[in-house]
């Protein structure tokens, strides 16, 4: 890297995402400025040591982060480039594709503003769920526009890698189909799942095991980011659904074949590939906590 | 209580819950006989402390329990009371319905025989995985035909509390609904959204967080055993897999509505209730990790 460093952040957003993202930073030395339109949610980041109020006339960032929610990642964006409150821009909203043709179509200087994601997130929302190392070890995918110069680029990679997480380049497009298939129709199916419980007595809740509670995990999302997410990643979402309902529309019609040999290959062979990608899932889990407990040493 | 203590069991089947049952009366000082198809899985058992072989000729116990898949349940409990190994008999299999009705038709005692299933579990299988205290807190269901004497069923009662579990009295139709939604339905769910990653490569895997890891847990249970558990209670589990595959084709519905506001409230409205769900999961849950904290204190 061949970028000056990395001097002072502004993050525009003081959720999770944004006040983790000041917490990492404030622990290298970099000089942080948060702004929110909660005052709250700034009172509290602050008080977490993840740095000082933004104020009018300070001095340009190297890089300004826009920690808000997808649909209003455009128009935060917008706002602070015509301010010119920073040298750098990048977001970290879950979808790429459809902001990034926003910005475009916005007016956007997309010559400074490099799209992100980091692949981390926590059970709850909020600064107070803040935390310094939630990036360590984990990706952090960039979907610059083709036309952005590597400078820029390299300077949010740098601050992806003070954040203890590793960047990596990603076609926006791309980007959106992974983050379906691996977080946003996971969420969608564990909420439909667990809406079979919006209305349980507490004799069949009293029954249930680690099981159920794992699989509904992620359904105690925020409803309302959630909703928003989706919507900004429609087509890959729904793609992935799609395949979903495949399966387990099968998987019903071969409970009722009542035990023919077709029904029951059917049915194994679906909790045989189920088995397989668990395999595959858990196996790169260990590897990835295995790097993560390497650079936490 | 009026019946008298229990002195001997024998278990049938030295699998995870065949073993952790024996590891939990061992505690308590019963005199535990150990069998299995397989003579490791009994003298891994052993080793680990679970009793003794149940060897031919041996008294005949107070409980013998038939902790072997379901589909082979039958059979084992037919051959067990033709032997005479017990005075009264149970399982642990869980479905209930199927095999309560095939006993009848197999000719099985059911004056002495009180099916049960005890609603704990473990992410890996085998004596190996055995744990004395994996029922400590826990409920267990016992679903007795009308027709079996009160006496059958406060002996297995108190083999359960000797378990460190509170057994529940459900009829067999009402336990196999129960256990498709909280358990049967959201295993095949869960393999459908990890079959997604049954040929995923390691780029794609590396980017996944705790989300996917948590919801695709349970898929990693033997398919065999799976197939065997999902097939003895094939409407109840279709009913849920009916259910969930309404709620997620009206989800891609939805996000293919492009923002209409029908479509996002239909969105919103799933996310909700799955929110709901999840809070009274999580509600309940947290309540009964109380009370198993307060009986292991």
């Amino acid at each position: 890297m061949d970028s000056p460093p990395i001097r002072r952040v502004s993050i525009l957003g003081c959720g999770l995402i944004g006040t983790s993202i000041a917490l990492a930073l404030r622990g290298t030395g970099i000089h942080v400025a948060l702004s929110d339109r909660d005052s709250q949610a700034v009172a509290t980041a602050r008080r977490m040591g993840a740095g000082v109020a933004l104020t009018p006339g300070a001095p340009a960032a190297d890089v300004v982060v826009v920690a808000t929610p997808p649909s209003t990642v455009v128009g935060v964006l917008r706002d602070a480039q015509d301010r010119g409150l920073g040298a750098v821009y990048t977001d970290v909203a879950s979808t790429k594709a459809r902001i990034v043709a926003e910005a475009e179509r916005a007016g956007c200087d997309l010559t400074t503003y490099v799209p992100g994601h980091p692949m981390a997130g926590a059970e709850f929302s909020g600064p107070g769920a803040a935390r310094p190392d939630l990036f360590v070890g984990r990706q952090w995918m960039l979907s610059p526009h083709r036309g952005t110069p590597l400078g820029s680029v390299r300077t949010v990679a740098e601050m992806v890698a003070a954040c203890g997480a590793r960047h990596r380049i990603v076609p926006a497009d791309q980007h959106d189909q992974l983050a379906a298939v691996i977080s946003h129709a996971p969420h969608l199916v564990s909420a439909a799942l667990a809406a079979r419980f919006a209305d349980a007595d507490r004799a069949t809740l009293s029954l249930m095991g680690r099981g159920l509670q794992d699989v509904t995990r992620v359904a105690g999302g925020d409803p309302g980011l959630w909703c928003d997410i989706l919507q900004q990643n429609a087509e890959p979402v729904a793609a992935v659904l799609d395949a979903v309902v495949r399966e387990l529309a099968a998987a019903a019609d071969a409970l009722r074949g009542g035990g023919r040999s077709a029904s029951s290959a059917a049915l194994a062979d679906l909790l045989a590939r189920g088995r397989q990608g668990r395999e595959r899932i858990v196996g790169v889990s260990s590897a990835a906590a295995d790097a993560k407990d390497m650079i936490a040493a």
